[in-house]
């Protein structure tokens, strides 16, 4: 049956729309977990199909871990397998919108935020930079009073194609380059030109939330894939291309967030000939490759690729400008496009100020060299971290680039107190559950040691294992 | 049959899957004008239904103007009743992307860009700007190493907020207030938070085209309000608000884009009214306020009204800084938070940095004092494009504030052929048959004057007449 499930959205069948249809209300919160669910009778009645429609769609929700059968009495719905109500309803609201668990996060004020991957102002060439600006404002007088092309300043696309395949040798125009405003911006259109409904979508476990939010949106079945110190293991990969024909693969490979894995060269290679193989698109969003503490990571999927399936996502947001929100995808004509078509409905252009303060910004000679100072300064402060966390027994791979520990507590934590406790202190960290597309890793989290400078660093991190020694115990 | 209709998506008949289904079929160019489609029996062998079900779908499409019935012999797709085809399918790229028709005549180069509704650069006091960026700078050193919330910048929300409780009595606070990247962002957000398939939607007939383009991709009914110079008729509205239950009126009710009309205050008030007693919100598109040639217009919708039915979207692209791309949308908390949670996955906040340089420029004595001086040279614009004009024969009504002249040509015009010549003149402009919901107002043009200056104009014109006069005759 399952083969049956995917062809596309043209022949959708009947029992998939009943799928569909009771996936919704289960969602939306009508029925919620351990709910007993209508019969198959009521329900056949209600939609006037046959009885058997109602039951296949029961089999695939049971499938899915979406409802599971008790006593033969009936369908009752799994708990935890679907996200929460999306908020009470509000009366002339009623479009089903989902949330992004991390923003929340991220709107919680502390004086200790280990919970933001981001990098800390102080670290960037303030001074220097605001030189720059009033140059580009010579440069360009009238810059304020134009609007960019949808695709993005021609300008900055010929010199990002030349930047690429100087230092990574891709095989790059300025037509196969889209300026987005940040990366969110890019997942977004990516997944709204690509993703409809029941398309199989296989993300990481664990992954960039807000990216499970944007999949889980488009109505996408999703398929969670194991990240490891060593990278993926490549025959499941394999297996789930041929079974279920995903329609893309979302992966972090470089400095991966949340874990700091990066996928081995050698997978590389062989990850974009099945994608080519089972025609699964990989999306490849690489938002920190400059940041290492040892040698620099493999070049990017996209360098492998020859056959047009790696959609490449550059973000220059985290560490080099978070207020120009500059981010930009590189893939081929056909798809390009399509997205050039959804970014004139979606914001129609990035504003062009930020892509020329960005141009001459980002290729200046001091910027490059600024990126070594970078690197020294983050490793200073995962060295900290580490230090800091290296008494309590929690577990964690040291990484070699990035911003994150992704670190197992003991199993016996409860999350939700030590979060909240947390942050009665004013500290604020990643739960493991919200990079869980399956939302669980109950007991692991994501500290970042970019955003907080050394000495506030080594204080939050001295609250924050003192708390929990206090909550569980040693 | 018509009520059951629009109840609300929890209760989507079995019918109305088929005739989603049907149409997106006919939407994506499986079947073309004039096809013949599979008769009831096939279909309800296809998806395993009644053929009644069949036949009250195809029904509803006849109902809909979507198909035709000739000689009792079958349904045929009435040409010209939904979009064509999404350009061919790519291999790899099979989702459905509606395209933005007018973004692709703002791609053509072209000398006499009649097209641009937006502001000749040179308008603009792009040196005083200047000075005011390096102010900001110095101001915020570290604002290009900050992002923004994803509501927007609290300083600026806060100025906004006592701007339009002091100049048009807004009842409006900060956190009523969500900074987006440009109007088409906040369409594009309140569409997506707002509008499921086959939501009923109310459009102007003519309105602004990337709004059909946005509504028609969430899969909105849509049904066209006429505006004409003295307003909307409001006893067809409330007929349609009664029997079609809209769940939005998306509206741009001052200086009217294309055609410059502005509502009188009186229908402003009673349809505020009309809006809360049938539960349809109100989208007010307000991009061009201050640029009146007489008197001021009346108050936005968002002040008369009282019980938030009314969300307010305001641009300062147009007129103030094109290359920032700032908008702002004003509604009730209830709205709000979802607006909130669907920015957080587009694009997770606006640059902070356009914000801060608004925020400054905007609210500077000079800028206020500029707007008059805008006013003066779009005035004299207008008028050359009239002048010139004016021996034509064309008609239209000269407009109390805007950018646009609204045309009317003769009946006979062939349009594809005066598009084409006239772009291979290097003159563009805008047909009236993609400002219309319904694909028709085959004779009618917008013609921009804020984009060109005085002598262009006059070039540009005179080669556009006597074009015109080439091709058709007097």
């Amino acid at each position: 049956m399952k083969k049956e499930l995917f062809p596309n959205a043209y022949s959708d069948k009947l029992f998939e729309q009943v799928y569909d249809y009771l996936l919704e209300r289960i969602r939306r919160g009508e029925w919620k977990a351990h709910d007993k669910l209508p019969s198959v009778r009521v329900l056949a009645a209600e939609f006037e199909v046959h009885r058997l429609t109602v039951f296949k769609a029961y089999q695939l929700l049971k499938e899915n871990n979406k409802v599971y059968v008790k006593d033969k009495s009936g369908y009752y719905v799994q708990p935890g397998s679907v996200l929460p109500p999306a908020v009470q309803q509000d009366p002339i609201v009623s479009a089903y919108v989902h949330e992004s668990h991390l923003s929340e996060i991220h709107q919680v004020e502390a004086v200790y935020q280990f919970s933001k991957a981001l990098l800390d102002p102080n670290l960037l060439p303030n001074r220097y930079f605001s030189e720059y600006v009033k140059k580009v404002f010579d440069l360009y007088p009238k810059v304020l009073g134009t609007y960019s092309t949808t695709q993005g300043d021609a300008e900055l696309r010929e010199a990002l194609s030349r930047y690429f395949t100087d230092r990574y040798r891709f095989d790059l125009t300025k037509d196969e380059i889209l300026i987005t405003s940040g990366s969110q911006e890019a997942i977004d259109l990516i997944a709204r030109v690509l993703v409809k409904p029941r398309d199989v979508v296989l993300l990481e476990r664990p992954t960039y939330s807000p990216a499970i939010d944007v999949f889980r949106r488009q109505g996408a079945s999703i398929i969670p894939i194991e990240i490891t110190p060593d990278g993926y293991c490549l025959e499941q990969i394999e297996e789930m291309m041929q079974n279920h024909k995903p329609r893309l693969f979302y992966m972090n490979p470089t400095f991966h967030n949340p874990t700091g894995y990066t996928v081995p060269a050698e997978q590389r290679k062989r990850l974009v000939d099945l994608a080519a193989e089972y025609h699964c698109l990989l999306v490849e969003d690489d938002p920190c490759p400059d940041i290492y503490f040892g040698k620099a990571p493999p070049s990017p999927f996209f360098a492998y690729d020859t056959s047009g399936y790696v959609i490449y996502i550059r973000s220059f947001s985290k560490y080099i400008s978070p207020g120009l929100s500059i981010a930009m995808v590189a893939c081929r004509q056909g798809i390009m496009n399509y997205l050039i078509k959804a970014k004139s409905l979606s914001d129609n252009g990035t504003p062009l100020l930020n892509q020329k303060i960005f141009l001459h910004y980002f290729f200046s000679e001091r910027m490059q060299q600024h990126m070594e100072k970078l690197r020294t300064a983050l490793a200073i402060r995962k060295d900290i971290m580490e230090e800091e966390l290296s008494g309590t027994g929690w577990q964690w791979r040291s990484p070699a680039g990035g911003f994150n520990l992704w670190i197992k507590l003991p199993e016996s934590v409860l999350m939700d107190e030590l979060l909240g406790k947390s942050m009665e202190q004013s500290i604020t960290f990643v739960p493991g559950t919200i990079c869980d597309p399956l939302r669980e890793l109950n007991s692991w989290i994501r500290m970042s040691y970019s955003y907080l400078n050394e000495q506030q660093l080594r204080e939050g991190l001295r609250r924050f294992v003192s708390l929990f020694r206090e909550l569980f115990g040693e």
